[in-house]
């Protein structure tokens, strides 16, 4: 499909994306920039055929498709060295979790607004590091790609998720970022302070509370060990929905306080009721497993 | 160990007592009172032996141990009828997740208050029914039993708690409900408020999100998908407490509003890894696993 793919960025998605590349025979060559000693060693130690870029240079006019999988912080600097070398040959995408940002960075940048086609894989994991990479990381998942004047590049990319085995869907920036700040970033907002929350009780008072987690706490623990460069990058980056959709959220559980306090018996069972009906629509859209989960004893 | 008990409730938890029950042989007759037909049938279909009691009469006082493990809200009439039979021979438990709630329903009826030990064990799951039953279900979990000047009775039910693979732990009723209030009601309610939020940005802005809950929300839903009754129940038992927890909660979700708001870099990342270590603390508790969670795929 390619001659040569840049990978700027070798931690679990990055390398996820290496081992499916590889794996489904996408590229003659695969490259790598990475500033982690260890990172590399890591990958080396996985792939002996891949290269490695020292630094981000005229090496770069060859590459056909270039990849960011770094957090969104370093996205300036890299397309800043980028945007000196490429031509309009070369494609660039990247896999963050906010898009408007990104599209300020490139939009007065011609050739560069010229050439990168935004996109999102809905995949990742509480675990960081190319260790932890899966070239079927993608496989069944969604991946939202940005609308683009550029119809053929549009399809290349399209042609890329696709043969990684993603389902692809395009949206507006704005759509897009909208949408996650509700089904992704609000929730890992709220894993993190119900985190906070449990650990201010517990220096209030003196009392060891983690360990009687297995009765909800522990799965927010779990979303809440997320990769806290790329969270915070995403707090920042996608502030406006973020904000909205706080205030959303803590209007309802505003409501739903006073509900318990009118002891509203009706209105509470309706209310989780329909949360039973959005889980099984969750299942039937194949976003998640069916199989209940009984704790950690569970096999 | 024991000659008769009575499981009163056989929805997932009186199912996976009877399971448990059955399978380390705890008692030389089991009997169960459950009002709903369909659970009847499922139940003598797994367990031929099983003896059901049509009405909660006078063959009480022959019942060694008697668990309830209905709703909360049906405990006030069940034990009316309880109480009318029981004696000082007889044990009753029970496996309800708020316990100031039950402690005032019995502590004006002494023949109750002499023979009532309160248990709670963490253990569930987000589906219903004895269908789902587990004879494993307790095995390595807390079980919470509330402190009582009956010495005898109490080591009994912790006897019986540690036959079915439980670690006990002893509480007051009132530091059970503060600490259950931040580890399992908060979470629960936080994500029933979170699909809610979903739906309603999704009814405002007509578009689809659900299917895109891969990226957090998926997680949310299992728990939100838990039964509404049991839940209304602990909601309204527990209010204070709950109350309580919401109005921390709600305070954090400001302040990190406003780091947000600011871009306190330095705040925000603070939080964030903080919880990352309260996830090695529940994994290293053996409350969760450390196997890493891809999504739906991961095998």
């Amino acid at each position: 499909m390619f001659k040569n793919i840049l990978i700027i960025g070798c931690g679990l998605i990055g390398s996820s994306l290496l081992r499916g590349i590889v794996k489904k025979k996408l590229t003659k060559q695969i490259y790598i920039f990475e500033k982690s000693k260890k990172n590399r060693l890591i990958t080396k130690r996985l792939f002996k055929k891949v290269k490695f870029l020292k630094n981000l240079d005229n090496k770069i006019s060859n590459m056909d498709l270039i990849i960011l999988a770094t957090p969104m912080s370093q996205y300036k600097n890299i397309l800043k060295n980028v945007s000196k070398y490429i031509t309009d040959k070369n494609i660039i995408t990247d896999v963050g979790s906010t898009k408007n940002n990104v599209e300020n960075l490139i939009k007065n940048n011609s050739i560069l607004d010229r050439n990168f086609i935004l996109s999102h894989p809905i995949a990742g994991s509480e675990v960081s590091g190319p260790e932890y990479g899966n070239s079927k990381l993608f496989k069944n998942k969604w991946c939202v790609i940005i609308k683009n004047k550029n119809k053929k590049k549009l399809r290349l990319i399209t042609k890329f998720w696709k043969k990684l085995g993603s389902n692809t869907v395009l949206m507006k920036t704005r759509e897009h970022d909208n949408i996650f700040s509700i089904t992704s970033h609000l929730p890992h907002l709220v894993a993190y302070n119900l985190i906070k929350t449990a650990l201010n009780f517990q220096q209030k008072n003196k009392n060891n509370i983690i360990k009687f987690s297995a009765g909800g706490l522990r799965d927010f623990s779990r979303t809440a060990a997320s990769n806290e460069i790329m969270w915070r990058d995403i707090f920042f980056s996608n502030d406006r929905n973020i904000i909205n959709s706080i205030d959303m959220f803590i209007k309802n559980l505003k409501d739903f306080k006073k509900k318990i306090q009118n002891k509203n018996n009706k209105e509470i069972l309706k209310i989780l009721k329909n949360s039973k009906k959005v889980r099984k629509q969750i299942i039937f859209m194949k976003q998640d497993v069916a199989k209940p989960n009984f704790g950690r004893d569970d096999s």
